[in-house]
């Protein structure tokens, strides 16, 4: 067997693995004595529209409807809902040939990636912290994973590092704001400042280079801060879209890639993502919550809810004494561990019940990532048992 | 761009293609008039236990257990509940441990490919017939695609061409049966010899060679004849099911892969499996359907509907004049076509407002797929637009 793929699938992915580990404490010590902050599993419920939807679609439309095949690129009306929303929210003119229905954000990019790489020398470039599945993906499209290096005081775009690691090789870089694991959103200057940067680029090495935008946080964000809509702001923007996390779906495996007509040969482009697709399986994005998306596409879960957890961990933590950007979107916090092996701190953290995810699979040594998309009492509860590994650290 | 991933993408599956003519047909002159026999989209509903499912579960359990994220492996109750079933049916003793929950069997076979394959040289076989797909997700994961050509008389494996095709670089080799195309059920005879022709050729070469089946018809055959369970017959046998066809959930995207423990390195195997769904973006198989599954694992759609199909388009297009091998299960029947091109038979047929598939995507030159999995009127009207055609060839 393929070895590569033995290792992917023994050595599984830290936050999966902290999540059966919690699952087995759980199961020891009761729901309310262990605080799992590993998954970014959505702690609100979904508008209460999409289950009402799921009611409406199986009891007053026909089975094959429902459960039947759609086209690969979807059915075209949900392609004409997420379009339409797309432009009241940006004012763009996109239309449904701009969007391919996919199995959410992880097929998206995959895709995406299968559909760009050409050679094992094409890069793709991540702005750490990253998501720690990025590499894997890169990686199994055929591609280089390369890392742009964090920066520490912000958490933004390092543009000094950026420059060191864009070369003749970079096909692609993957934005993805508001940023899991930082929970920062990048600011439009800094976008901007990207686009123009990459615009010059393109013309010093005469090949596209383009900006692959993981955005399932793209509705989560808090006050004073708004997330630019970056193919407005660069051509060659390939847009990656699950609705896990906006509307607390993550299990149903929906989202879409958007490939907007400003994209160098968008149109083959978009047929190159389609044959990828094609090439990895997925014959089309499940049928039933196609449909759940039409009539859902504009709702979004209630965000309030993280914005009061945000506040409760933020201000929890900060309180007790340790150290952390404020998040400004999705549902992660990412605090400076107490001691430069965030793999010990997560060790120490387990003691106290307190599921946490190291940071070195992020690309950043020395932090740790808290999903508080979980209940507000886990979190008022969590505080005690914060303070008891606080003072480990500091007797 | 990837140039293949584009050639994927813009020469679409003709099967697809003949399903878009048809939705276009059919606005321009009405359901009734244009006879589809392009794509296996279920015509009869799921089993009513299925939507009965969906809104108990929708009513009673939590929007998190619903629609959150199950392990990478799927859900251990579901898990439980396939491995269970199938020891009823095929006395054996599975565990949840050997299944690992996938988005339908395209996936299943896709992600088995990835997991295999070390470098170009593997081979990968199918026995002429095959379904189209095959070469796609084969190539995809990397192998080399190879047939093992028609037996024409029986459409079942041809062991002369076997012999020839097999070589110490042959991986794995697809059996699919009841099989898509041709609607024919593999004997035990020929299951057995094949599997005696195998282990000997392990030992031969000194490495494993594993039969995976691809088994989304199992449950759909007809009197007399019986699906014999490959894993009992043959150690090295990997099975990709889906629930597309026995319970009409194409559009789902839901089934599994068994990777029994006998396989040789099974655990490991198994481990592969979970890596190179990680690699494509297969983050977890939809929740809502897994737990559809673990009510409905045991149930299927109303079979009987497509044995009176069968007896209905056998007996009317023999009848004319038409020659084919009658359908043993499946909901296929391949026809041979009025002409040495298929293609051009197609054409013709398109005429009349008949639309078939062309075998030459199948491996064989010279025939022509119908899917009979449509409306009982369908088959009826379309006899005599079948009679006109032939008339046709025979003026």
């Amino acid at each position: 067997m393929n070895k590569e793929m033995l290792k992917l699938g023994s050595n599984r992915s830290i936050i999966r693995e902290l999540f059966e580990f919690s699952k087995l404490k759980k199961a020891e010590l009761g729901d309310d004595k262990v605080y799992d902050f590993s998954l970014g599993n959505p702690s609100v419920p979904p508008a209460k529209e999409v289950n009402e939807s799921i009611k409406y679609i199986i009891d007053n439309k026909s089975d094959t409807y429902n459960h039947g095949y759609t086209s690969a690129q979807g059915d075209n009306n949900v392609r004409e809902a997420i379009a339409n929303d797309l432009n009241k929210r940006y004012n763009t003119s996109y239309k449904k040939e701009n969007i391919y229905m996919t199995c959410g954000a992880a097929a998206s990019l995959c895709i995406t990636f299968r559909a760009l790489v050409e050679s094992k020398n094409d890069e793709i470039l991540a702005i750490a912290p990253y998501f720690t599945e990025y590499k894997v993906f890169v990686e199994g499209a055929g591609a280089t994973f390369n890392v742009v290096p964090a920066d520490l005081n912000t958490f933004n775009i390092n543009f000094t590092e950026l420059e060191k690691t864009v070369s003749k090789n970079t096909k692609a870089i993957i934005v993805n704001s508001p940023n899991n694991p930082s929970g920062v959103v990048y600011t439009k200057e800094n976008l901007i400042k990207l686009a123009s940067f990459l615009n010059e680029k393109q013309k010093e090495y005469n090949h596209p280079i383009y900006i692959i935008c993981d955005e399932p946080y793209r509705e989560i964000v808090f006050e004073g801060n708004t997330v630019s809509h970056i193919p407005s702001l660069y051509d060659n923007t390939i847009v990656c879209y699950s609705y896990s996390k906006s509307l607390s779906l993550p299990g149903e495996r929906i989202g879409y890639i958007l490939v907007p007509d400003k994209c160098f040969e968008s149109k083959e482009l978009y047929l190159a993502c389609l044959g990828a697709g094609r090439a990895y399986g997925y014959v089309c994005a499940p049928s039933l919550f196609q449909h759940v998306i039409e009539a859902c596409a504009s709702l979004t879960s209630n965000m309030n809810e993280y914005k009061k957890n945000r506040d409760l961990i933020y201000n929890g933590l900060t309180k007790i004494g340790y150290e952390c950007v404020q998040p400004q979107g999705a549902f992660y916090l990412f605090m400076k561990a107490l001691e430069d092996d965030a793999y010990n701190f997560m060790e120490k953290a387990k003691k106290f019940n307190i599921i946490v995810v190291p940071s070195d699979n992020f690309g950043v040594k020395g932090y740790v990532r808290l999903a508080y998309c979980v209940s507000t009492e886990t979190i008022i509860n969590s505080m005690k048992a914060f303070e008891k590994l606080y003072k480990e650290y500091n007797k």
